[in-house]
């Protein structure tokens, strides 16, 4: 427990009024991390890194589903690897923290802590692959990067985060294209079935893509606030890296080919996402699949005869089989217990006292919604389970109904100022594909692209932005 | 596979001729690690990051049953932080790398990549406890770390290391205490039974102790050429950095009062040892519980009719058991094919041609000591599984009868000096507890002391090294 957490509840900052400061209190109060002595870094606790490692391991699975291995590669790239390609280099030099002495020695060329790995990768692949046969090589790393942010906030934006970083190249474009393709949709069905966020998956437009990449493809979420948050990123960096790191190899007709090549990430973002899609005022509420604690056993009336027993039994025979956790903290009341685990969003509260054993029942307490069922013993097992599913699709669908509630059209630059002044959200509109169309908008609404959907609709012939003839439907949104 | 392979096996060093050149053949040649362009870094290949892996897990597990809990700390640590506790400092200062320049700009303090992290776990500790109610706190985090060695060797010695590192604080000392036992135990257990390879337990001498820690405990281990090497440690912190830290509790009294602290580790070294334990003229020799393929199929005459598709067959059966590769490369002899999976240790064969197809049976080839057995396929699950825990303990009895070969008294530094020589190993002797002796000692011999074994002997009543009344037993060894 933290200090003065008595109060706790009074604490939270209501979520209308001013979301980025209940973010804040949210993040602390939970105990989910904490401000270091080092600026711009967090310390992830364990209930934040719990949220991480349940986000890991059915990622992980997925990737070798897929046929994916994972690597660890060097922390450190030096200056002249980081510098080989020239748009991946202009994209991140400026925001790396720099080596430059090391066992008491001045070094000879300084080295970067890795901002992503692309250079890294690439000088091993260009040493380890010789002919097609050897294709593809599907890697991933599960690691921490630097970025030197200016502004940061803990999961959001930090100096330091937890990531994935997958880098694979393959024989043909259509190959690695479709991988690209295929971890994006690993991306989408872990946000949507595992943090029960609904995504809206496309492409970035060129001004948005990876320093360094053809193509990005992105899954979109929105937050609690209707502001968007990128959820994931799979990138088809073609040969622009096989190139300048001469990634080559012997193809079927015996001639020297490059490879082509993706990468793609997901980060602990994904855990302020989470925070800010589906909190409330009352605090974090956490998705059932993804909640390191599923169900907590609050008992009542804790000092009478038998109660902490039954509790300790009930615990014994939920713990194998949900994430379970037993309040037996003695120096605070129920009523207190109550506040705190819906303040740390916890999916179940089971409630326990001297009547419930008397009758042989419990009162189950959903976060989500505050709704009481009472559960004969008998039948908790599957009853809970069935319940655990239904808050996590309900949960989703809540988040669904918002952004679609939040997901508007605009056909000139007055409504797509007017509905993100209103309504903040997606707002969908036609573009010409010129830049400057784009750069316009950002300029007026605050808003960058989101991505040109994969779902393409015809709004109107014209774009949004110079009534010039429009080539696709883009998607704007104020960011985190 | 990598460039000109086709005759690997000539290419690896005898193992008795020159063990170093052997190591190093097999972690390239087996596909383990690769040298980076950065110097001293190694990258992890996906063979050898599945033994990682499989450590991590099993050590993961083990952790978590004592009720320990992930976190993850800042990468950087500020120079004025890691100057709090005095001998840490002396310890690591002179090895760790600087940033200096962060986002383009000269930084106001130095930080340093952390070597280890007691330091930022410090910090947040005192920030974190309030009252005895919130101990213990169990933490542990699975990073790389940075120390700037002059010479490295992958796995054994990289200025880049991947770790668990965990770190606690207790309400007493007797906890604290038994919590450093518990864990050195987990590494014992780990170390035997999970990698087959036997341990001597001790503590370490004041000397040889950790660089702020009251005690270290220690699991020491034999290599292949009777070369000690440290497996994993477990510090009692006692109150060094609780008090440097200010980590205060109030106790049961209502007094204020520092807490007791822990810290604990194993890294990717364990990698090394595995190789170093087991590895023969043939390569590597992996223990079946940690070996990231358990059982390979090489089809013999597979361009014949049904034998690709009955060993496909084969594969999806053992898939979901064992951990399973079916070599159906079509550009390598079968012969090719035993080379190859024996050089990268996999502990069982499986042999699969016409005539067994015909028969309804398979060959089983053990890695460990090249037995043939011929097993009918009705039979097959049960008798692999017994095969794989009989090569487990066969491979762990083996190191056993090795380091008790290897294990030797000395009465004086004569014999010392002279079964060093001969036989490397472990060398028991009595000490008179003065670290002027144990500076001798390494002086004379090359060796440090190892530790002082839980399990005392009275070898005789005077110092090895000055013939004075000798007050415990200590063993020595040269190390990797």
């Amino acid at each position: 427990m933290s200090k003065n957490n008595k109060e706790f509840v009074k604490d939270i900052t209501n979520i209308d009024e001013n979301f980025a400061q209940w973010y804040t209190d949210i993040v602390l109060k939970a105990e989910l991390a904490d401000y270091t002595d080092v600026k711009g870094f967090v310390a992830i606790r364990p209930y934040g890194y719990a949220i991480w490692e349940n986000i890991q391991n059915y990622a992980d699975k997925k990737f070798k589903e897929h046929g994916v291995k994972n690597v660890s590669m060097p922390v450190l790239i030096p200056e002249s690897l980081l510098n080989k390609e020239k748009a991946h280099v202009e994209g991140f030099a400026p925001e790396v923290a720099w080596v430059t002495m090391g066992g008491g020695e001045k070094l000879e060329e300084r080295l970067c802590i890795r901002p992503t790995s692309e250079t890294i990768f690439s000088t091993m692949y260009s040493k380890w692959l010789n002919s097609w046969r050897d294709l593809p090589y599907l890697y991933n790393q599960w690691c921490s990067v630097l970025r030197w942010e200016k502004e940061t906030r803990p999961f959001l934006r930090s100096r330091e985060f937890l990531w994935q970083e997958g880098h694979t190249i393959h024989e043909t474009q259509e190959d690695a294209e479709q991988f690209t393709a295929d971890m994006l949709e690993v991306y989408a069905d872990l946000i949507e079935n595992l943090l029960a966020i609904p995504v809206l998956k496309g492409r970035k437009t060129k001004k948005e893509q990876f320093a360094g990449a053809d193509a990005t493809y992105t899954v979109e979420t929105l937050m609690h606030d209707g502001r968007a948050l990128q959820g994931g990123t799979s990138h088809y960096l073609g040969q622009n890296f096989t190139k300048a790191f001469d990634i080559k190899f012997q193809n079927r007709n015996g001639e020297s080919e490059y490879a082509y090549q993706t990468s793609w990430g997901i980060s602990t973002r994904l855990i302020g996402a989470v925070i800010m899609a589906h909190g409330d005022n009352r605090g974090l509420k956490l998705p059932p699949y993804v909640a390191p604690i599923q169900v907590v056993i609050v008992p009542i009336a804790q000092e009478k005869e038998n109660v902490l027993e039954e509790a300790n039994k009930l615990y014994s025979k939920l713990a194998s089989k949900f994430r379970t956790k037993l309040d037996d903290r003695d120096n605070y009341s129920a009523g207190y217990k109550f506040n705190d685990w819906e303040m740390r969003g916890v999916p179940v509260r089971i409630e326990m006292g001297p009547r419930d054993i008397e009758n042989k029942q419990v009162v189950l307490v959903r976060r989500d919604n505050s709704e009481k069922i009472i559960v004969k013993m008998e039948e908790l097992e599957e009853k809970l389970q069935e319940l655990l599913d239904t808050i996590q699709k309900d949960m989703y669908n809540a988040c669904k109904k918002r952004m679609e509630e939040k997901t508007t059209v605009a056909l000139n630059m007055e409504e797509l100022k007017k509905n993100l002044d209103e309504n903040q959200g997606f707002v969908k509109t036609m573009w010409c594909g010129d830049q400057a169309c784009e750069d316009k908008v950002k300029e007026v609404t605050g808003a960058p692209s989101r991505c040109i959907p994969f779902e393409q609709e015809h709004l109107s012939d014209t774009c949004v932005c110079c009534g010039k003839p429009a080539k696709t439907m883009v998607v704007w949104g104020r960011q985190y």
